[in-house]
């Protein structure tokens, strides 16, 4: 056997107290697929004194994390500092310069400063991986990198913010509203007291722009991902959209389309038949559509210490076992540099929901107007009559143009009789 | 760039075919992704002369596939010439020997012989991937062996032939018999005219086997899968699944248990919520559950010329980038050497169904029966009266031991009132 793989790991919170116990307890199993026993040898931290029901006796220990890149003892950096500035960069940047190789969880990191990374990792031939980064355990990186890569993707589609889909499901099944979840959710730890990294969809949105760079061979690119959380979702369009044979997820969607390539972040409406729309709770899943192989779903566990650090350990066996893949799947000058498509040409179908006063004349004057700028009407539902007051009308419409909807949502927002400003869900057939 | 990886393959029927066309239409992505092009230079199949839809011009033509592993200007084999012996076997041995690698779809040439064929490569040092021998473009094997090999696996559960479930789905949907699903099945192509090594569980046993090994990092043993196919499946048990709220799928497990490894393929009773109950028609599903990552699933089509060439084409990516995994996902000498428990040690819970005389005292023997032999109720349901003729009694139990089981259903099959070979299926609670 050859030597043990010396690993310095930055940041011993959840995620890197977990993967010490998972190295410690699943010692001898992953010696025999490394090849090689893989130990860690030195850490860095705030605290020292911490007690994190893992023994830290023996290891080289740093206060300053930037520090291991310059540890001659260590072979690999494993990054969990986390933030897309300050030391993890800083660290990540550095021991790519030296030629070591870097594991990070650090999908903030990836999305806004991958491409430069990669061109660091390219020019020293060190490794960057990033498995833990994109839907924890699942090793959906590893799929769409090596598994599916005889494949032309045509999309991929995620459910990549635990969070998010644990406010949605309870939502949905205790038919609450987002607030009351999401402050339960807070009280539980499934969601951070400043939930809006997650809720506003900002980390789904790292997460596919990541996805996206993968599947579709080209530099990752965070700033073309349209992005829309969930604060907006009421627990009425839940049970709206339940009737209509819909489920609400926040998906995330990168799209090969005619003249580029689409990814956004948003609430979507989804067949209630769609292995997607029954990944519940903190669950998340990855689909990648491919030429070849067709639909391949994959789900599992997108968050937590167990997950998370079993994603890292993946990353580090490979690098004991020498197993090489270019960071975003291909050379840098592989890469492919198809255009990034702006939202307003997004064409789909819609879910609006309007209150309305119940009175003669409105319908006509919201029909009239989606008319005017080329939208045809799907369905209509107005539920109860209660005249002279607020009732929901909702409407689904054929495909359109994001433009032309946005257009005449302003308009219809503006009629007098419209009381609330309308709720918008776009419909993905998948 | 680096020189192609010239490819020889041999056996051009669906797969084959399937495979060219791959390696044609997605040349310039997977020469990004392999680092250099992939480029197939020799073939073997029977007949020169069929028109496969793909272009043979220019490649060297054999007429013994053995022949393949002499030719001097192939750097790797692809063997889709099928068969657990014969001129598949004879291939991968004489291309191992000489240090060559090869790619395999053959389930079972690996399980059959994967022991050997796994000290063969390790002789020489040559790759043997078969990322196409299960769950056909779902990457299972990818995922068990390298992105989930930080874990220890406490149980693989899998939906492993596309045949089986087709047929299990449409007796579902369109309430009908096995027969008269499979004469259907036959014609549309989806089940072979001889439909025994899909429908009696041979194949799935195949795949088990080699995922149990990876799993468990132990050397294969089809010997040791105990094995049952769907033939005894009635439409009337599917019905009587689903109003005790299962559906019955044909289930690959492998399972580590005290004292050993179990596993086995039979029909089962899965809870109707389950991921895998949702699988249908005919897809494939591979669950893993690991110590740290939890549960994983990975859901995709199991078969068929397109997702087959997709998982070719994933090995052949690896080893043009040169991306080595010991076959068994550990070097023979590291792998374990837990026994294997036979199915007589089996414990679980179980669905019985009898066909009775509808006359008294008959229950009361049954019951009596099942508690002589340790094995306690938890529901029975007695559908119609019809005194004097025969009526379903169905009884689902709590844990018991498989040879109690057995031992009691000798006696209760033996009772003159019990008009048919009671059907058993087995409850999973997964």
């Amino acid at each position: 056997m050859t030597r043990p793989l010396s690993v310095a790991v930055a940041g011993l919170g959840t995620v890197g107290a977990g993967l010490l116990t998972l190295l410690r307890d699943n010692a001898e199993i992953i010696a025999a697929r490394a090849g090689r026993p893989i130990v860690v040898t030195a850490v860095s931290a705030r605290d020292r004194s911490r007690d994190r029901g893992v023994s830290l006796d023996g290891l080289r220990w740093y206060e300053d994390p930037v520090a291991l890149a310059a540890d001659g003892q260590a072979d690999v950096v494993v990054e969990l500092v986390g933030g897309s500035d300050g030391p993890a960069r800083a660290l990540v940047e550095a021991a790519l310069a030296a030629g070591k190789p870097v594991v990070t969880a650090n999908k903030a990191l990836l999305a806004l400063h991958g491409a430069e990374l990669a061109r660091a990792a390219e020019a020293t031939g060190a490794t960057l991986a990033y498995e833990a980064a994109v839907a924890g355990g699942i090793p959906a990186i590893k799929a769409l990198r090596e598994g599916l890569a005889g494949n032309r993707i045509r999309r991929v589609t995620g459910i990549l913010n635990g969070t998010c889909n644990y406010i949605l499901t309870n939502m949905r099944e205790q038919k609450r509203e987002f607030a009351d979840v999401l402050a339960e959710a807070q009280k539980l730890g499934y969601a951070e007291a400043d939930p809006s990294f997650d809720i506003d969809g900002v980390d789904a949105a790292h997460k596919l722009a990541i996805l996206a760079a993968l599947a579709f061979g080209r530099p990752v690119a965070f700033g073309d991902v349209h992005v829309e959380g969930i604060r907006a979702v009421s627990a009425l369009d839940i049970r709206l959209a339940d009737e209509l044979g819909y489920r609400i997820k926040l998906l995330g969607i990168a799209q090969r389309e005619e003249g580029g390539i689409a990814t956004r972040v948003h609430p979507c409406m989804v067949p209630a038949s769609h292995p997607i729309a029954r990944v519940d709770g903190v669950f998340n899943a990855v689909v990648a559509e491919g030429d070849f192989v067709g639909r391949v779903v994959l789900e599992g566990r997108g968050a937590g210490a167990g997950p998370t650090a079993s994603a890292v350990a993946a990353d580090l066996i490979d690098i004991a076992r020498n197993r090489q893949t270019p960071v975003w799947g291909a050379a840098a000058a592989a890469l492919d540099g198809e255009p990034a498509l702006p939202m307003a040409q997004h064409h789909g179908a819609y879910y609006l929901r309007l209150m309305v006063l119940d009175r003669p004349g409105v319908i006509a004057d919201v029909t009239a107007t989606l008319r005017d700028h080329g939208i045809s009407l799907e369905s209509m539902i107005q539920r109860g009559r209660a005249p002279g007051e607020a009732v929901p009308v909702v409407l689904t419409t054929h495909d359109c143009h994001e433009s032309a909807m946005r257009a005449a949502l302003a308009r219809i927002g503006a009629l007098e009789a419209v009381l609330e400003p309308p709720a918008l869900i776009r419909i993905e057939s998948l």
